[in-house]
């Protein structure tokens, strides 16, 4: 399909959007008015500076409050649009956007408005223009396509068209189904946006929230099947207004945008696909179809870099924490630890994209892997939704694991799965010690213990990259939105799975300077993998043998287990065990539980988190987020006055 | 009156917490729950830390969910309870908040309601507790005082009385005023909390958006009033849930804490007396009550702190917008510059307060000054509303000018009105250049210009404690919150001003990293006046005589003047000249026109407009601002294009 994007979507000036939209190859623009308005140079200008560009000029917009209530209102109108006119021969585009009035006394009545929208489209038709009509969906009359097209039908002529837009249309949960029945040439033009759902009105929902297609919460690929069910074989846009978008940089902001697209042109042809072949006629326009996402079976090794001294401290941390050494690489400066199947690398070598990172970012996950049967597949979609392929310095006879980057950064590997003998196979890379191998799974209550779930602190504004890279490119679903109390400021987080929860991860964000997250996150320059959950199968017994040993855990206050007993009336011994061991708990309504436990954090960067999940427990304990954060807090205090 | 404060209100750990409480001389604190449940010592520890810091424990809350459908469900609740009596036995306060219950069954009928909490009232009374019952505004079924009125009065017991809070009423819209019918001593406390309006959810509304009293829009004042009628003589208490305040820093946040209940005793009594004197019983508490907020007539003048080379290089600045350098100082190395009536005042004493300003936040406003015929009376006021009075060094002979620290730690000075020659006041600390200060009455064009506004730049979260100082300090009036985009993100502007528009101001706040604005606080230390706007006469021709002499304006491209015309359909001649001019245009609904222009920015930190308001149009062209942005940021290219 052809693919465009309006100018109000990207931050910055008119000439530096135009710049990242076409580097993202987008075919074409939509000019919004008040970007032509702030340009100094001419609108010549701006269409030449397109052209040289490669992107053609698919619209102007918006022309506002067309309809009038007197004839002398309508007059007005017109000659106002004809100025328009004028202003779209100098930019070079046919196509103008007239939006749904928002005026009182705007018109309801279809007939009348179609003797209006008559007059509109021979004044268009005259100058070889054409209209796309769009209902906002906070107009005064005019809400919904469905009344658009009652006034595009009867108006019946070629200069006049519809404009869809996917938010004006979910947000007001009405139906896309009646689509199909539109003929597809009378759709002019079709915008796309998403949106969380937000309790709020729709003026400000559309203003400040919406979002690219795939970060949001609605159904866009429902509303774009129907489109071109009916027909439809134009250009699909993108029209974003969004507090974060409205000061991200643009061109990182472009790239997610082309995802966006591409991603849901995939969804779109896997719905129709799925959907009984003879319920649609065939599409008349080819849709982006990468290879499949990848089934993930879990992570094969979290990287993080180091110097030798950030090493030996880190593998003190591991080594405390149960953690054993179990290998080193065959060729480079690489330390490797286990715990049951959990798998650690310390990177140590120098002139290396390691110590790179580590230069920038400080003791960091430089690298995380993930496992999938295919690797190579998940590298080219990976690849053909924009993602930039790294390649590293292989020795001989190693494997070469392709890797991307990470929306900050990092690299993702994608291993392949266990070998024959039940090894990671990346560690063919690595001299294994067999004894210390063979001892992690005789230790009966680590042996079997797993990572069950990444938290990744993001910088403000990052949530919506990393949700669209992890939902297109890795297939993963976006679940709950959650708040978390820090004691100095809110934070957000957002929980992102596969189908299966063989991958969990959450996102975390700080809204606010003073919090742990954003210090660190403004000291070592953006953020990073900041908890490792590790799922063990008796945590109690775990946290015990752990504390006994003197391991760095994080104490929880008594008055915590106090209330928990007012709260759940756990049976007493329990109770007792949670509170000698230094456990969270969290009971869900199903009787799901969670328990969980927090070594002491590293360099205030990140930390292991201990759980246990229970009778089907499915969340990530965030009712304790307050008290951990707190103890955090506590135990940071300590340090510095100690 | 007695005061306390809910610790929620406040960011930090609970020990943190208190000593801000008790430093902002509170009388007492609610302990929330959440505060004691992150404490890492015992209840008893609470108590004692209180008890050194002067602090009475108020209450402890909340208690949820306590009526339930069946019988077992209220004798785990009664359970649940007896438990916190031992808590608040070891914390030594006596009044347990119990919130109306959000459960899915929860009871609506308050026969049942009123048994369930007889059985409770009994139990707290054999332990010597008491009960305040609090209606949560999205409470399943008890939603309204009213409600928690019913059973209270149906249980009759001592032990069982009723907790207002303001939000909870406010919110909904339900009328205050029965209140009053209520017997004083069955309101066990009251809770105190403002909001601005905000289209959401109630719940979403009271979690983040709440504020302190006079922070907000809700009418606190009347509700106060209808509880202080009823015979309320105990606490007032404020319960603050708000995301830009669990970030603040909590020591100034609990100042600006006690000035919003002082601020709000003093409207309360302000209210008592403007009624009819029978209207009401006669108070039983003392009210606080300060002189009377200034009467305000103008700015006198605004200081900017410099050294030798910022100071020649704003010279130039004011010499080419017009400015004259009609005096020097006395004493100190201070000169004035003149512009019809408005006044600049260039600091470059060394070892001043100007110098030290400087050098945290370059060449900024170091003071402003307001002009009000009782400066004594407006510091005592400042005073009592917990602002820090500063005295500098005054030279023999020399005017003794009284200032306070604004919230940003600038001066604010209070001048007294201008002499029986109409001189400024103030102008006699300096030498004055006669023929000068003649010449700027003789010059027509400008012979009337005065400042018309000052646009305040503040950090994030820096709004509400603004608005405080504003309301309370100086008697201003918040008007509208206005969203403004910067080609690189937004902007919010709160409008605040005198009633009889004598005093204008705006505080502008950028939401995000990446604008000019968060760049310019970031650099300089913090906000400032970021505009001076300086009405004149006819703004057309002292915009064309400006650009004729070289003046560094700001331009305004071609094109905005196109869309003015569509837009307003003008006369060409009138248009003609704007465009000429560089003036942007703006007319509002009853006709009002406002033309305005720009200097071009002094080190991106401030700039000078200069305004023509027409027709009685009262606003601050906010319509212009992403044009008037937008040019600031072509502005910005070109100077470092070179």
């Amino acid at each position: 399909m052809r693919r465009s994007i309006a100018t109000v979507s990207l931050s910055g000036m008119l000439r530096d959007k135009l710049q990242a939209i076409a580097a993202a190859r987008f075919d074409g623009v939509e000019i919004f008015e008040n970007d032509l308005l702030q340009f100094s140079g001419k609108p010549q200008d701006v269409k030449a500076m397109a052209a040289d560009l490669g992107l053609a000029i698919d619209m102007f917009q918006p022309f506002r409050d067309f309809d009038g209530s007197t004839p002398a209102q309508v007059a007005r109108s017109l000659d106002r649009v004809e100025r328009k006119f004028d202003l779209m021969d100098a930019l070079g585009t046919d196509l103008l956007l007239v939006c749904s009035s928002v005026q009182p006394d705007a018109l309801g009545d279809t007939d009348r408005l179609a003797e209006q929208f008559a007059q509109l489209a021979e004044a268009a038709g005259r100058r070889g223009k054409r209209i796309a009509y769009e209902a906002l969906a906070w107009g005064s009359q005019v809400k919904l396509f469905s009344q658009v097209w009652d006034v595009v039908r009867k108006v019946n002529h070629p200069a006049l068209g519809m404009c869809l837009d996917s938010f004006h249309t979910l947000s007001l949960r009405d139906d896309p189904a009646p689509i199909r029945q539109i003929p597809g040439d009378r759709i002019f033009y079709v915008q796309l946006a998403d949106a969380p759902w937000v309790n709020t009105d729709v003026l400000t929902h559309s203003r400040h929230y919406r979002c690219f297609p795939g970060q949001g919460e609605f159904d866009v690929t429902g509303m774009m099947r129907a489109i071109l069910d009916a027909g439809y074989t134009g250009t699909i846009s993108l029209e974003i207004f969004n507090d974060e978008f409205r000061s991200a940089p643009a061109r990182a902001n472009a790239v997610d945008a082309m995802r966006s697209l591409l991603w849901l042109e995939e969804q779109v042809g896997l719905s129709r696909a799925a959907a009984a072949p003879s319920a649609a006629p065939a599409p008349q326009v080819s849709l982006f179809s990468p290879p499949p996402a990848p089934k993930l079976a879990g992570w094969s090794f979290i990287e993080f870099s180091v110097d030798t001294a950030a090493a030996a401290r880190l593998a003190e941390l591991l080594l405390s924490l149960g953690f054993s050494r179990i290998g080193r690489h065959r060729s480079k400066d690489v330390e490797l630890y286990g715990l049951g199947d959990v798998r650690i690398v310390l990177n140590r070598e120098t002139e290396s994209f390691s110590r790179h990172y580590f230069e920038r970012h400080g003791t960091s996950a430089c690298a995380t892997a993930l496992t999938t049967a295919n690797p190579q597949a998940a590298i080219v979609r990976a690849e053909a939704l924009g993602c930039t392929r790294v390649t590293g310095q292989i020795g001989q006879g190693e494997l070469d694991i392709p890797a991307v980057q990470a929306p900050d950064g990092s690299l993702l590997y994608f291993c392949p799965p266990a070998n024959a003998d039940g090894h990671h196979a990346f560690e063919a890379d690595f001299v294994m010690d067999a004894d210390a191998v063979a001892a992690l799974a005789a230790h009966a209550p680590t042996a079997t213990a797993r990572v069950d779930h990444l938290v990744q602190a993001v910088p403000a504004g990052q949530i919506e990259p990393w949700v669209l890279f992890q939902r297109a490119v890795l297939g993963l679903t976006p679940q709950r939105s959650v708040v978390l109390h820090d004691p100095f400021g809110v934070l957000r987080s957002r929980e992102i799975e596969s189908s299966d929860k063989a991958i969990r991860t959450s996102l975390i964000v700080s809204e606010r300077d003073n919090t742990a997250i954003s210090r660190s996150v403004a000291r070592l320059g953006g953020g990073g993998v900041q908890q490792v959950a590790i799922e063990v199968q008796d945590l109690i017994a775990s946290m015990k043998a752990l504390r006994a040993q003197g391991a760095p855990v994080l104490p929880v206050p008594d008055n915590y287990f106090d209330d928990l007993d007012a709260k759940y009336a756990l049976d007493p011994a329990f109770l007792q065990g949670l509170r000698e061991a230094g456990v969270f708990y969290e009971r869900d309504a199903q009787g799901g539980e969670y328990l969980h436990a927090y070594a002491a954090p590293f360099d205030d960067r990140f930390e292991f988190e201990f759980i246990e999940r229970r009778g089907g427990y499915d969340l990530y304990g965030s009712t304790n987020s307050p008290f951990r954060l707190a103890a955090l807090a506590e135990w940071r205090a300590a340090q510095q006055a100690g």
